[in-house]
């Protein structure tokens, strides 16, 4: 934590940033707050250019068990207000009149008018081109120590892919609700967290959503025509993110949506490598899928940490410019939906390493 | 539907705003897109003064089943840039050179910064005073089909309330998990959406927290001590939150925080009145915890709807001005946390009629 720490006090020298704040709230969740100081949410996290940091967290019990801070205040202690924690933290750290104070990026513009108009004292910073940005871009590449988090995450989801097939093959899951129901014990009785995200279990007559809406229901699942199966594991704080689709006796028009599907996938994963830049390689899946007169109405994939969705951005927009770097883990998932014969997508998680891309999920397309 | 658009176009007319954008993305979620036009999320609503609206979603297949609006078009149309949904927008409802266009008050200000560089032809408003606070206002107060929804969303609340104590009393319920997922699929089985939010079960070891984090894990509940169970269920898009405290075999510092919660919430619920301001409310239990030497570290209540949380407020802090109004649907839920002997938490739902309150849900302590 203290090596996380380290670079943004680099940054904050370089930038003359007397004060930078996080903030984790029901509104804006970030999860940097926990990356920086162990402390698992609802929090505003205080770095001040003298290398000290304050947790303001709303529950004050939670934070002794989890925070990792050179002080803690409780939230009530300035009315649950982030102005008055902000005026609170300048004081605490004899931040001197007139410096540089950092606020998250995300601040809506009405508030961030109001902090202004608040703090006449300070220079307050909300801008892209952040300490808030800068986390989330070393958050991208991970550690020896989170590798070794998702290796075991990675192992976990694995034996869930196993347990899944086997219990849809042997018919004790019928239902969405037994799918997503199994994944939440198991997980649980594997010492994760949670789940990362909420699971997206679509039998046949709902597959055709990119996140099913409902997330899951109790409709039939993995009957004739394709369902599809989208989950993680939290462990740790780190989530998986893999997506099976089952198919089961596919008509011709299913079967070719299953076909591109795993062909995009051997496609995307022959080009990951950290010379190509991601914006390649998901536009040559796009392409790949529209010779064939098919449209993925999302992106390839993402990178995934604390969140479901992190950086790197791996999809074909102008403004991707992301390379993959040892230490990054991402998944890739085309996907093909059709309102008609049923959806279809594929995801596995993957670490990248020197050598190349090592993937470490076993998510498929499993034939019944 | 129709009704809710007709209170925006006044609006508009009165505010001179030619064209407002909704926005439920990743990064911010804003039920009042489905509130107004079904969608049930990811997806731009455009409105515009000469009464027309316009669905951008990232799903077009899910958008043909729930959405009601004049036009949609896919996201992908657009890049999936808003900028450039802005622009088409504009194009399709030939929005004069000048106009004002409303984007969301929760624009971050870079990202507010880059629409008004981009939209140099429109006079760009991203203020508190907006379509999206008064539609957040409407939503408040539920019309006759939300409460007919509330009615049916709390009879089913209270059927797993019953169940859940016969089971924790029967012993079928044993672990948090055990609790989690009987709400799990006692929701769906009786044709609920899922949970409004993830289910808070916290043992007699974790129940000081206020939001017990990991939300459920496979420790034992209800065992000696106290154990916190927090959990809504979402019917049609509106959520109920209720929090029941299981307490076994007491010891004197355990019941007297239940007897304190007891109290604090009998106080709050003979004080619900349309003539008395939430803020009083709330700050007259927080002086009835200090006389005990008790500390309540959150808010008394807050509005429920399509999300947990929503107007009015009730809490004890100076901003708030909210009074109690006929058609309000909120939660009144005192809670003490101490870090040795566990918290309690006594939730329940409330409709405002013009009569006065009614308690919606039986949540309360339940000793076993």
């Amino acid at each position: 934590m203290n090596q996380r720490l380290e670079k943004i006090w680099d940054w904050m020298a370089q930038e003359s940033i007397a004060l930078i704040m996080f903030e984790d709230c029901e509104e804006r969740r970030d999860q940097s707050v926990r990356w920086l100081s162990g402390h698992p949410g609802d929090a505003l996290l205080f770095i001040s250019l003298d290398r000290k940091t304050l947790l303001v967290p709303w529950d004050l019990n939670l934070a002794k068990i989890y925070a990792r801070a050179d002080l803690i205040i409780p939230y009530s202690d300035f009315d649950r207000l982030p102005v008055k924690a902000i005026q609170g933290a300048a004081k605490k750290f004899g931040i001197p009149v007139g410096s540089k104070i950092e606020i998250p990026p995300v601040t809506p513009y009405p508030v961030f008018l109001n902090y202004v108009g608040e703090l006449t004292d300070f220079d307050i910073l909300c801008h892209e081109r952040s300490a808030a940005l800068k986390v989330k871009k070393f958050r991208a590449i991970k550690d020896g120590e989170e590798i070794k988090i998702y290796r075991k995450a990675a192992a976990i989801t694995n034996e869930l892919i196993e347990l899944l097939e086997k219990n849809v093959r042997s018919g004790k899951i019928k239902t969405e609700a037994d799918a997503a129901m199994l994944i939440e014990l198991e997980a649980r009785r594997r010492g994760c967290e949670g789940t990362g995200f909420e699971t997206l279990a679509a039998g046949p007559d709902r597959s055709f959503g990119i996140h099913a809406f409902p997330p899951w229901t109790n409709a039939p699942f993995a009957g004739p025509g394709l369902s599809i199966l989208d989950f993680g594991l939290k462990l740790g704080s780190y989530t998986t993110d893999v997506t099976l689709t089952f198919a089961r006796e596919p008509d011709a028009k299913q079967e070719k949506l299953l076909t591109l599907v795993e062909k995009a996938y051997k496609l995307a994963l022959s080009m990951t490598d950290n010379s190509i830049p991601t914006r390649i390689i998901a536009a040559a899946v796009d392409d790949f899928f529209a010779k064939a007169k098919k449209h993925m109405p999302h992106a390839l994939g993402h990178g995934i940490g604390l969140e479901e969705h992190e950086f790197p951005a791996i999809r074909n927009r102008a403004d991707n410019n992301w390379l993959l770097e040892p230490g990054m883990v991402f998944t890739l998932e085309p996907g093909l939906y059709d309102p008609l014969h049923g959806g279809c997508r594929l995801e596995n998680d993957i670490l990248m390493t020197e050598t190349g891309p090592e993937v470490l999920t076993e998510a498929g397309i499993i034939r019944l």
